[in-house]
C-alpha cells in the first residue's frame, strides 16, 4: 500500500470521528454580525485552538478590533509554503421557525441516498474548514507530518465583510508570506464535478444622491415647475445601459480583455442551467447575444442595488422630494481600474445634471479583478488531485462575485490564490435548513489529502 | 351711519375681544394625526360648540369614525343658503425645540409694524375659522341676525385627509344642501391683494412596483444576466416626460382645455416671484416655454413622489433587488378623468415591461379638476366685497393643489364652491413658529362681514 493510499484509508476509516468533530464545531453559534454572537465566536475560536493544538504548532488566537483570527502552523519545514484560508463565523440563523431542526444542533438525516447534515454553517463554511483540518489529521496520524510548510488562517469576520483582515495582513505579512494560498470557501460546478475559480471580478460600490435646489416641496404646487430629482435620477440610470445591456459610460470598457478563444469554447460547452441554478434570465440583458456564461464570468457590468427618495412609507403623500438616492455597484474584469471606473461614472452623472441640481457621491476604494494564471503549476497540481478524487477534471471557472481577500493576497503578498471548495448551489447557504452531506465531507477531506500530496510533488 | 358701517365699526371696536377668543381657540392642542391629540380635539370641539351657542342655533358636535365635526346654523330664513367650511384641527407642532415660544400658548409680538400672533394653527386654520365666527358675531350684536341662511361646518380631520368627510356628506346631504359653499381655508395672492381660488387641479395617486421573475439575488453572480427591476423602473419613469417636461403617455392630454386667452393674459401679468415664494425653478420643466403661472395652475402633470428598492440601508450590499417601487401622482385639469388617466398610465407601463417582469399597481379613485364659473354671481359678489375691503380686486387664481372636498361638494351636492381666505405664503403653516397678525384678522372679519352683506344683495 502506498503512503497516499494509507492516508486516504485513514480518512475513510476515521470518517465517523470527522463527522463527530464537525458536529461539535457546528454547535457554536458563531454569528459574527450580531452583538450577542460574540460569546459563540470566542468559544468557537477557543475550541479551534484546542483542536488544532493536537495537530499543529504555533497555534494562536489573534485578537483584532473585531473578532479574532485563529492561526496555526504544520509542516516539515521543506516543500512549498502554503496558506490555507477559511472562516469559522456563520450567518445569523433567523428566521428560526423556518428551520426543521435547531440550527446549532446538527441533525443528520438519511435522504436521497445521502447522510445529510443540517445546521447553520454545515456548508458555509465549517465543513470547508473541517475538511482541511481532517486532511491534516490524516497526514499527522499516518505519516507524522505534512510534506509542505502549511499555515492555517481561520477568520471570524468573513460574513461581515472582513473589516479587520486588511490591517491583519499588513501587520503579519512576513508570517503570511507563502508560495501559494488556498481560499477554502468556494463551490463545485455540480454535485459530480469539482471546480477551481480562477477568474474573480473586481468591485466598486457607489452611492449617488441627486439634490434638487429646494428641499421637499408640495408636489401639487410646484411639481410642474420645480425640478424633480427622482426624474433626474431615473434619466441618469436609464441612460447607463443601451437596450441590450451594454454600458454607455465613456471609457467604461477600457482595460477589458476579450475572453481567450479556448476559454470561451470551454464555457460555451457548459450547461448554462447549472450555472443559473434556477435563476430566470427572462428579460435580462444579453449584450447582443453574448453567451450567459461569458456575461457572468467574463464581462464587466453595472448593477443597481437600491433606491430611496421622498415618500417611502405606506400611505400617499404629495411630496416633491428634495433629493433622490441610488446605490450602484460595478463589477470589473481584466485591467479595469476601480478609480478610473468611479471617475468615469461621476463624469457621466455630472454631464446629465440640470441647472440647479447637485450630485453627491459616496464611495471609495474598490477591488480590481483577479485572474489566476490557468497555466500555473499549483493550479495544475490542484486540478490533477481533484480529477483523481472526483473522476472528472475540475472546471476552471470564473465568478461574477468578488473576494477582496484574493486581491489583497495577490496584491500585498504577491502570491497566487487558488479558490476552491465543495459547496453546492442547493446547500441553502445563508438560508434556513442549510445542509451538507457526509459523502461530500469524505471526498472533500480526500481531495485535500491528494492536493497536499501533489503540492509536495508526489 | 349705514347698517354695514355699524357692523364694521363693531368689528373694529371688538377686535381685542376677537383676539382674546382666538387666543383661547389656539390653546387647544387639536392635533388630528397623533393618537394623543384626541383629548385636545374633543376639548376644542366642545369649546367651539359652547362659543357658537351664543350666536347660532342647532349647534351640534357630530361624531364620526374619526374626529367629530361641529355644525351650527344662523340666519333669517330668507336669502341664499350658504355653507361655510373650515377646520379646527392642526398639524403636529414637532419639532418643539424649533419654536421660540410654546406652540399652544399664543404669543403676540410687535414686529415689522404688525402685531404678530405666534401659535400652531394661528394661520392654518383657526384664524380662518375665527374670522367667519367673528363676522357672524358682529351681525348678531349689531343687526340681530344674518341676512342669509348660513350653515357652519368645522371639521377635525382636515390635516389627515378628511377620511370621514365623504360618508358624512352623504349622510347629511339634505342638511348640507345650499346655494353656494365657501371653503374658508385658503390664501391671499400677496399681503395686499386678496384672492379667490377658482381653478383646482384633480389628483390621482398611484404606486407602481416592478417585480422581477426572481427574488433578491447576488448582484455579482446574476447582475449581468438577470433583469434588474430598478433598471426597468428607471426606464419607465424616464420615458414618461420628454426633454421639456411634456407627458408622453398616450391619451394623457385628453380633456385638457386651453387656458382662455383673457385668463392667460391676467396670469401673464402676474409677478411670478410672488407665486414661487422663494422656490427655485432652475432646471425645472417648462413645456417649451409655457409661462410659470400657466404651468402651475393650468397644465396637468405627473410627479414622482417616492422610490424604494433593494438596499435602502446605510451600508453597501451586493443585492440585485427582486422588486422596485415608485410612487407617482397625477395632477389633472379640465375634463381629464381620473380613471382614464390611471388606465393610460398602466398601459404605458405594461408596454415597457421586459419578458418575465410583472407590474403591480396600487391606487384607486381620484379627484377630477374643478373650475368655478368665474362669471357666477356669487364669485362676483365675493370679489366685490373683497375689493372694497382691500382696495385691490381679488386675483381669481388657480392652484396646483387639490381640495377633494371641493369636488365632493360640487359633485355630490351640486353647488359651486368659493375657495378663499387670508393665509400668506410666509405664515409658516405646517412649520415651527406659525404666525398670523392682528390686522389681517381684523380685515378678514371685515371681509366676511362685507361678503355676507353682498350675498344678501346689499
Amino acid at each position: 500500500m502506498s503512503e497516499l493510499d494509507a492516508i486516504l484509508g485513514h480518512v475513510d476509516a476515521n470518517l465517523p470521528g470527522s463527522v463527530e468533530k464537525l458536529r461539535q464545531f457546528l454547535a457554536f453559534p458563531s454569528v459574527s454580525s450580531q452583538p450577542d454572537g460574540k460569546p459563540g465566536i470566542i468559544a468557537c475560536a477557543d475550541w479551534l485552538k484546542s483542536e488544532l493544538g493536537e495537530l499543529c504548532t504555533d497555534v494562536r488566537v489573534i485578537a483584532t478590533a473585531g473578532h479574532p483570527l485563529v492561526m496555526a502552523r504544520m509542516g516539515s519545514g521543506s516543500g512549498p509554503r502554503v496558506l490555507f484560508y477559511g472562516h469559522y463565523d456563520v450567518q445569523p440563523a433567523e428566521p428560526l421557525d423556518a428551520w426543521d431542526t435547531p440550527p446549532f444542533e446538527a441533525d443528520i438525516r438519511d435522504e436521497d441516498g445521502l447522510q445529510r447534515i443540517y445546521a447553520r454553517g454545515a456548508s458555509d463554511s465549517k465543513s470547508q474548514v473541517w475538511s482541511v483540518v481532517e486532511a491534516f489529521r490524516a497526514w499527522r496520524k499516518t505519516v507524522g507530518d505534512l510534506p509542505i510548510d502549511a499555515t492555517l488562517l481561520f477568520e471570524g469576520e468573513e460574513e461581515t465583510g472582513s473589516p479587520s483582515l486588511p490591517d491583519f495582513i499588513e501587520a503579519y505579512r512576513d508570517e503570511l508570506s507563502c508560495d501559494v494560498a488556498f481560499i477554502c470557501d468556494s463551490d463545485m460546478w455540480s454535485a459530480t464535478r469539482p471546480a477551481i475559480t480562477t477568474r474573480l471580478k473586481g468591485l466598486v460600490h457607489e452611492k449617488l444622491t441627486i439634490h434638487a435646489p429646494n428641499g421637499d416641496l408640495h408636489s401639487g404646487h410646484f411639481g410642474n415647475v420645480a425640478v424633480n430629482p427622482v426624474r433626474v435620477l431615473a434619466r441618469v440610470l436609464a441612460a447607463i445601459h443601451d437596450d441590450e445591456g451594454r454600458v454607455t459610460i465613456d471609457g467604461f470598457y477600457e482595460g477589458v480583455e476579450a475572453v481567450p478563444s479556448t476559454l470561451r469554447q470551454q464555457w460555451q460547452a457548459l450547461d448554462v442551467e447549472e450555472a443559473l441554478a434556477g435563476v430566470s434570465i427572462a428579460g435580462g440583458p444579453d449584450e447582443g447575444g453574448l453567451g450567459t456564461i461569458e456575461l457572468m464570468w467574463g464581462r464587466p457590468g453595472i448593477d443597481f442595488n437600491g433606491l430611496v427618495a421622498g415618500n417611502t412609507g405606506p400611505g400617499e403623500r404629495s411630496v416633491l422630494p428634495g433629493s433622490a438616492t441610488a446605490r450602484l455597484s460595478f463589477r470589473l474584469v481584466g485591467r479595469q481600474r476601480p478609480e478610473q471606473i468611479r471617475a468615469a461614472f461621476r463624469s457621466f452623472v455630472e454631464a446629465r445634471l440640470p441647472a440647479g441640481c447637485r450630485a453627491e457621491f459616496e464611495g471609495s476604494g474598490g477591488t480590481a479583478a483577479v485572474s489566476v494564471n490557468d497555466a500555473s503549476a499549483y493550479v495544475a497540481a490542484t486540478a490533477a488531485a481533484l480529477e483523481t478524487e472526483w473522476n472528472l477534471p475540475p472546471l476552471l471557472k470564473g465568478t461574477g462575485g468578488t473576494i477582496p481577500l484574493v486581491e489583497l493576497l495577490t496584491d500585498r503578498l504577491g502570491v497566487d490564490c487558488i479558490v476552491t471548495g465543495f459547496i453546492l448551489a442547493d446547500d441553502a447557504i445563508h438560508a434556513p435548513n442549510e445542509r451538507y452531506d457526509v459523502e461530500r465531507l469524505r471526498k472533500g477531506i480526500r481531495s485535500w489529502v491528494r492536493i497536499l500530496a501533489k503540492l509536495s510533488g508526489n
